[in-house]
């Protein structure tokens, strides 16, 4: 891989944020969790260990729709080895929410174990033994009897009159409606100059981390303890003791290591509640991990959607409208926040563009497929390819460039803030310097290989730093979540962050480390950071999602960090006889300025601190600061991404020959480790252009295939960063965990347009699998 | 056994201190620690069970001084399961520190491993192995050469001159001399019209808890982890850190049931740091517990002192002046707080007396036995003993009655505050009011079976609440130390308390539950307490010691609920937009006062302070307050006790008949609590006056026997409560723990006194065994 970052210095607007000379913050520190990772110390739940586990295999319907109408444990409760077998009908009333609904959703919660059966794969029972083998053949000797319906499969077909209803009492499959933005828009469409319409299908995909999910869990009649591997740890918490009847106090989640999360493991499973359920009633720990076969129909998919977009811009190419329609794909029933992630597609969907006027219809659709829940990106990547497929064909129909045509309709920095059409606050940034920076950056691929070649261009705007804790009194629904830290000063001077943001590959433990060590004012190799464990850390709402870790987590440690220096501070004013403001803390000493002699070091403050000793009037013993960061509102990051593609017009096969992405994600805490969390994101996009889907037969039966694009598939990914602070943060960092994500479809898609310029207005659907492409050059 | 508490009303003074009304404080809340104890659930050291654990054996000294000059290992490294062996060699910078220094004591630390030779029962080596077994029997194999020095045993011969020196580079084995009080009292006795001069002998005791110390160690190559018996699990976790060169943060140690401490566990021992030591090499967990064997010589005596008082009285009987020389054995070098024992026996000596001159020298003195440290009473069992004895022999003398010649002398509750000749400052309490109701409780045995029968009388002030954290300015020694809570409501309502005070028994995790449902408000099965692990709890400089749990522990809970109530009551007027003065809480809901319609859940505010959802300006998210208490001075706790003897002449064997207390400790949280603590304390009381002592052979070998008292001596205890608030304490509660164990040794004396009136002024030394008894009637 190239690495091209830095070339870009560091803007000098909204250095305000940046107040401490800076040693760790915005240096390549390396990531201090991979000597732990990379030398399998790591602490995911396959590695707990707990004398007298059992362990679970859960029982899977084979159907897509239907009804459980009997369940014959009795011989297999009497096999050898079993310990436990449970079936709807020991938990009728076990129930798990729906953490975010969309405006006027139908359901709001859904049960674990559901005698209706609406997808492929619903877990139907558990059975428990004494070894994992013995619960496998348990498991298939359970007889479950049933009754088939038929399914409906495909979110355009669960619309179509005559199609099977998962929720006959509701009449529909539509389980939530509704339009953001311009009541006038479809008026303003038509009465544009020019109006371009396609509609996109995207596939449906899967976050896929490397590590299945799983649950150790054990309950000792007082206490559930659950290892798990969650991005949300409180969230799971507060979903188990709530299930449960049991008081939040009494469950404690720990996830020491997750390895990848990508949204699929923000919430709570029906799968992991079970597990959890057979702890407590064996009264013994129950180990339990997703089977390789079951992983595509047992842990939430997403992206599934169709688009019906159009462009109206008037004879100067002008952005007069965006009026776009979704059906959005929710599979069996609202999940953890599926119906959520196509808001998120519409209030995204304007990007970096003015428009006079922009409308966006949302319908979540029920399917007979497993529901659809977050994947990072979070519905942006399709806003993204929508508008940007819309732009470029626009282009090409009037006869702009592409680029220039951006630039035209593109917000100006002097344009921000900024709200939207559909109410987005866009708060920093220079969105055309990223894309000229871009233009410069792309050079084309020129090679005689019989391929047909093109580039293709994205820009996005992208909500990070999910934040504001608000709720429509009294109507429990959440919005966001504040962070909170805990920051202690060991009388040694050693430092611990303790944070409710969990460690998911994004290298948080390191970046959070670079930053208290900042901000403190302690080497780096002094501070230790804890994390996902619910007894050890601070309350996360909604723990590490949403590209927000290091922009709220790090807010609020920036909070507790500057607390503690006062109070640092204000010991050693005591001891020194000396004014605050005269007073400068480094190198282990805090020394009256022009004065060498007069300090006292860090060691006998934190001393005194702890013991209690020699305090100023009014501060109290320790040196423990607890800090919430609520942020005010949302902050955007920005990018423009571009692809040099090749395509194969014997085959349709398609390579991505280059890559590159121009982005801004504010103060950059590592940008070694924001670089890698791109790359990596842009791969997962690769994949959803050209080979990711799940695909289901009519019936309702997922196909096994499911190819992840690998080294062969992903380029060199050259990464360019500018640096706008956020004003809304308290260290001016914005979200970067999921940029990656958003442009790749888009660009890779306008890339295969404009190589292949005689289709360039049918390339609509992702994947564009070589059959694909193949089947729109030969129709 | 009676239960006959609560007989007197709670006194109307003072009652400031509980401004709430009470549910739970005060009443007899069934102990809820008891299910877990009683079941065999109890988290002791001997349960956990940690998968490869490795078994230590610690091979000890078996002369009393001397020198080890080799230690041939190799032999058994090569046994078959042996994993370690670990000499003085292998540790020779590993040294623990006294924490608590006396006055100009000579020596602060100590090694871990020390090839000089100070008493039998010194650890010389540490062998691990696969198995307990392996490591007893390759124990036993070691081969150690050793050079053997004359002993010395008992503090008088160690003074004299020509007896062996423990630290020759010393000159002498006084490791500290200072002396307390007025300089002109020898002058002021020397005046008097009577002078009683007596000398006073303690036997060495030993705390004797009923779970034995064990470690069970494990290091990860990071943090050290360290399950232990103990009282103070933050002090082991820094006297690790610090003699293992890690960051604080890196050494967790739990302590979640502790079996009885007494004061034995009060500190980190050298065996347990050894079997750290021995973690840490290996890198695998390491367990070890004391054997019974090594009991008496592995845990710290206590109590071994000699006194030399003088009582100087005028011809009214008015106390003129009191003058003790203390003698005390430290063992063979000051431990975690030895010498300091001695201090506080010198600082109470004037008990609830008015003296016009008061002087006590203190001397500790090395010798070749186990070393001192503290023992429940810390002292102060010693300092009534002495003066109440020498109080009984002038009334016999003068031909007062004992309880007049108190009282004429006894300080009023007009007189008080009172600071003493030797500077305590008594802060509040009715001394003649408890011994005036202790003399309406006692009634004489009257019974014809040839046995002798007397009534013995003792009155004390006790230090409790330990608390002031004073530190002579960069002298690095601590007098005492704060507490700290965190509380927490939860979503559901439910309430945590964590606390770094320890369970060790005295149900502290009833009586914290006690007092934070009644101050937060809240039902007492909604609250939890979390208790005896580093990394769950907030920081205690002392732990569990010095009568101060609840006291300084509960204070620092009322602070903190306090806090809670007052953000909840914040973010209810908000809600109700009324004023908080408006609002009160109770029954799950805070409501305008007169308004019942106005009213908001608390799981409504608690789901809206953790969510972040319409908080009034300025308060920040969550309901977790946490607050510290550092007392502005100890508070004092006082109490009278009387015993009732047989004395049978034939064999001189003393039976204790009848019992009974008058003690005041404050409010009380759990008076039934209260009473189990006076109730135990004075068994062992009772046991110190009559039955324990470890025997040294003049050589320094410990005898075997250790006499403790059971059911057959230690007769009904009668008690009685007095309620008198403390002035000092957030929640007017004074320590209660030691309260039992200071009255009994001079009661019990007294009461033989009275008895056998012939040998009165020769009943001095404890414990009065029959043989002693018997000695002192033959000659």
């Amino acid at each position: 891989m190239l690495f091209l970052a830095d070339r870009i210095d560091r803007p000098v607007t909204g250095v305000q944020n940046q107040a401490m000379d800076d040693r760790y913050v915005g240096a390549r520190t390396p990531r201090r969790e991979d000597a732990r990772l990379l030398t399998g110390k790591a602490r995911y739940v396959g590695a707990v260990r707990l004398p007298g586990t059992a362990h679970a295999q859960v029982v899977r319907s084979p159907v897509a729709h239907g009804r459980l109408l009997g369940c014959d444990t009795e011989a297999v409760r009497a096999l050898p080895g079993v310990l436990d077998v449970i079936t709807p009908a020991d938990a009728p009333d076990l129930r798990l929410p729906c953490v975010s609904v969309a405006p006027g959703q139908r359901m709001t919660s859904y049960r674990v174990l559901d005698d209706e059966i609406r997808y492929a794969g619903q877990p139907l029972a558990v059975v428990v033994a004494h070894t994992p083998e013995a619960a496998r053949d348990a498991a298939d000797l359970i007889d479950l009897e049933l009754e088939e319906l038929p399914a409906v499969v495909g979110a355009e077909r669960a619309l179509a009159a005559g199609a099977p209803l998962l929720y006959p009492e509701l009449g529909t499959n539509v389980l939530t409606d509704f339009t953001l933005g311009d009541a006038d828009c479809a008026a303003a469409v038509a009465g544009a100059v020019h109006v371009v319409e396609m509609t996109f299908t995207m596939g449906r995909c899967s976050p896929y981390p490397i590590e299945p999910r799983g649950v150790v869990a054990c309950y000792d009649g007082d206490e559930l303890t659950v290892h798990i591997s969650s991005q949300a740890p409180h969230h799971v918490r507060e979903h188990l003791a709530d299930a449960f009847r049991l008081g939040h106090d009494q469950v404690r989640v720990i996830s020491r290591d997750t390895g990848g999360g990508f949204g699929a493991k923000e919430h709570l499973y029906p799968d992991e509640a079970l597990i959890c359920l057979a702890a407590r009633r064996l009264g013994r720990p129950v180990s339990w991990s997703e089977a390789p076969g079951d992983r595509l129909t047992a842990t939430l998919a997403a992206r599934a959607a169709v688009h019906r977009g159009r462009l109206a811009l008037d004879g100067g190419g002008r952005f007069v409208a965006l009026d776009v329609d979704v059906i959005g794909d929710l599979g069996a029933h609202p999940a953890n926040n599926g119906a959520a992630t196509f808001a998120v597609t519409a209030t995204m969907m304007p990007g970096p563009y003015r428009f006079d006027r922009v409308a966006v219809r949302v319908r979540g659709v029920a399917t007979n497929t497993t529901p659809a829940g977050s994947y990072r990106g979070f519905g942006q990547p399709e806003a993204t390819l929508t508008r940007e497929r819309l732009i470029d064909e626009a282009a090409r129909r009037l006869g702009f460039d592409p680029i220039e045509l951006r630039l035209r309709n593109m917000l100006g920095p002097g344009e921000l803030p900024y709200t939207t059409r559909v109410h987005q606050p866009y708060d920093s940034g220079d969105y055309p310097r990223a894309l000229r920076t871009l233009r410069d950056l792309v050079k084309p691929v020129e090679r005689d290989d019989g391929r047909r070649r093109g580039i293709g261009y994205s820009c996005h705007v992208e909500t990070t730093g999910m934040g504001p804790s608000t709720d429509l009194r009294g109507a429990g629904i959440q919005a966001g979540g504040y962070e909170s830290v805990v920051l202690r000063m060991e009388q040694d001077t050693s430092v611990v962050v303790s944070s409710g943001v969990v460690s998911i590959g994004q290298g948080i433990e390191t970046t959070l480390a670079q930053l208290a060590a900042d901000r403190v004012g302690v080497p780096i190799d002094r501070v230790r950071v804890v994390l996902g464990d619910t007894a050890a850390t601070p309350y996360s709402a909604i723990g590490s999602i949403a590209s927000r870790s290091m922009a709220v987590g790090g807010g609020a440690l920036a909070r507790a960090a500057a607390r503690l220096r006062d109070k640092l501070v204000a010991i050693a004013a005591h001891r020194l006889e000396a004014a605050p403001g005269d007073l400068e803390l480094a190198d282990g000493v805090v020394r009256v300025k022009g004065d060498p002699r007069a300090s006292v070091t860090l060691r006998e403050l934190a001393t005194s601190a702890w013991r209690g000793w020699d305090l100023p009037e009014g501060v109290t013993p320790g040196l423990e600061e607890r800090a919430s960061y609520d942020p005010a509102a949302y902050t955007f990051a920005y990018g423009a991404h571009a692809a040099a593609v090749a395509v194969d017009p014997e085959t349709g096969a398609v390579e991505v020959e280059r890559y590159w992405v121009v982005n801004d994600s504010g103060v950059l805490v590592n940008p070694a480790v924001v670089e890698g969390q791109l790359r990596g994101a842009v791969a997962q996009g690769i994949g959803q252009a050209l080979t990711e889907e799940i695909v289901y037969t009519a019936d309702g039966q997922p196909m096994a295939d499911y190819l992840l694009p690998t080294a062969r598939e992903v380029p060199d990914i050259e990464v360019v960063m500018l640096r706008t602070p956020s004003p809304i943060t308290p260290g001016g960092m914005k979200g970067c965990g999921e940029s990656g994500t958003i442009g790749p479809p888009a660009a890779v898609a306008n890339a295969v347009a404009a190589a292949l310029p005689e289709i360039a207005e049918r390339v609509t659907d992702v994947p564009l699998t070589p059959q694909a492409v193949w089947s729109l050059l030969r129709t």
